[in-house]
Parts: C-alpha cells; sequence; structure tokens
C-alpha cells in the first residue's frame, strides 16, 4: 500500500504557491494509519528506544500510535504556553520573527534516548529546535522520523548536518 | 494499574483557582499510556466504529493510538483555519465569546458510526459542539470517550441530556 498515494495535495494552503502536503486522507483511511505506524514500528521495534517525542500538533498522531505500539512513553512538543507544569523551552528563527517551543521539565531525564516524531520536515527549523531542547535536557536523540521529506527545502541536510539520523516514509519533490 | 494515580494536578493553571488535571505524567510513562489505551481497545473493540474524532490537540494523542489498535481511521477535529482543504465548522460559546471547531468535508461519510475522543470532559461545550458538527455531516456518535471526567463540572451530564453515551477512565471530584 503506498502511502504516498493517500496523501492530499492542497494547492496554494496556506499561502499562493505552496503545495500543501495534507495527510488527514491517509490517517483517516484505516490501512493508510495502520501501515504508516506499523512501518515505523517494524524500523524502530529493534532500537532502543526511551520515549517518543511528538511535535504539535500533527506529530501528536503518528507519534502516540507509535509510542503506544512500541511500549515506551509519549511526550509532546508544544508551542509557548500550552503545557500546564514547569517546562523548558528553545526559542527559534522563522523566516519573519522568531518562536518557541516547549517541553515539561521531567518529559526526558538525562541520558534517555528520545525519538522524535513529525508528520513532515520543510527547512527543518522546528524539528532542528526540538533537538536542542531534548539535548539541553540531557536526553539523546536517537532518529528523527517524519511521514513526509520535501528534500527541495533542505531540512534533513540541515538536520544531517547537526548530526542527526532522519528518517521519512516518503518525498515529495519540486515543493 | 490505577490511571488516575499517574495524572498531575497542577494547582492554578491556567488560572487562579483552576486544578489542572496533566495527563502528561500518564503518557510518558509506558504502562501507563498501554493501559490507558487498551482499556479503551477492550471496550470499544466489540462496536461497530467507522472513524475515531479526536479534538485538538491533547484528544489527538489517545485517540490516534486507539483508532490503530481498533484499526479504523483516524480524523481531527480542529480549531478554525488550521485544516488544509475544504472544512464544515460548528461555532459555540464560552464563558466570554465563541470558538469555532471545524472538520473537513470528507473526514466522516453520511452514516458512519464516530466515536468521539478527548483527554478530557469538563462543561462539555467543546464536545457538544463536536457531537453537532459530526451529525451535520450523516455520522452518527458511538459514544463520546474521556480519559477524566470533572463531574462537578456537568459536561456528561449536558452530553447525555443530548442522547449521547458518555464514557470516562476516571473522575476527579471538586473542580
Amino acid at each position: 500500500m503506498p502511502i504516498k498515494s493517500l496523501i492530499r495535495t492542497v494547492p496554494h494552503y496556506p499561502k499562493q504557491g505552496v503545495m500543501f502536503r495534507d495527510i488527514t486522507t491517509l490517517l483517516k483511511d484505516p490501512v493508510g494509519l495502520r501501515v504508516t505506524v506499523n512501518e515505523l514500528v517494524h524500523r524502530y521495534t529493534p532500537v532502543k528506544i526511551d520515549r517518543v517525542a511528538g511535535i504539535e500538533a500533527r506529530g501528536f498522531i503518528i507519534g502516540a500510535a507509535l509510542a503506544y505500539q512500541l511500549g515506551v512513553g509519549f511526550v509532546p512538543i508544544r508551542k509557548q504556553g500550552k503545557l500546564p507544569a514547569e517546562t523548558v523551552g528553545h526559542d527559534y528563527d522563522l523566516e519573519y520573527g522568531t518562536d518557541r517551543i516547549e517541553m515539561h521539565v521531567d518529559s526526558v531525564a538525562a541520558g534517555e534516548q528520545v525519538l522524535l516524531v513529525d508528520d513532515l520536515i520543510a527547512t527543518g527549523g522546528t524539528a532542528e529546535a526540538a533537538c536542542n531542547l531534548i539535548e539541553s535536557m540531557g536526553g539523546g536523540i536517537v532518529e528523527c522520523c517524519f511521514v513526509i521529506d520535501l528534500p527541495d527545502l533542505g531540512g534533513r541536510r540541515r538536520l544531517e548536518n547537526r548530526g542527526q539520523k532522519v528518517f521519512a516514509l516518503c518525498e515529495f519533490e519540486g515543493d
């Protein structure tokens, strides 16, 4: 079952000229959801992982199902101000301005091995910030894992250049 | 394994006087995540369900793992403007002002049976809006399912009064 064929392209979202790769059509398909998660389960079952960290909000969907099936805990990486207890945060640059992601201080302990999950890697800014945040807590990053890679936007290269392993289930060129 | 014991209470979040029930401590615990999802899998395996609908953002976590394990599709219910393709929405009243939730128009087909999932039911405003939205698309609601019920806030009663079945894994009184 080709995962890529179940991903919908929405032209000109969120702005003119952008081809948005929409995984909701993959997730709503029972086989699509199952195969997507199972491919990741197959990849990561032999690997020592202590936590799956999912990036808000679509990273929660794949990340939580994967953590459940791997039998490890799930921790959310959220936008500023969304987590109720004590947090650590990391600021990162956007095209215009800056953004901030946060995790609970007790979500990763020193020495724990964390698998980072999101639906898509584009420029890699958020994923890189998430790596910095996890490492600032003493966690190690097993791999950065995505459903979709947009290689033309350079995110994979950016993460690899900082020493991360990167895996994506499919690629869309020409973005 | 008592699910309730792994839920953290954060006093005075998001405002003075509110005891926030935080499921992140449950989710990061491998056994906690596993038992939480498995209790719901056990409950819903015998039931005909076509879709699991999770409410942004914490409802994505439990909802996606549950959908995966039940072998059905997952559909997100999101705040306004977050979904890329054509949506239907429902406005609902908050304490001050109104809010709006949306689903993709193709996320539920007429006659499909939908299990609604969120982490917590308080006043039930969002869950009721989600029920209205799903029904407006011709979907039926199997049950409204939560990790936590705050019975003092009346959400369960509100949903039951409109004819919904409601299930929660645990309750916190005195909210």
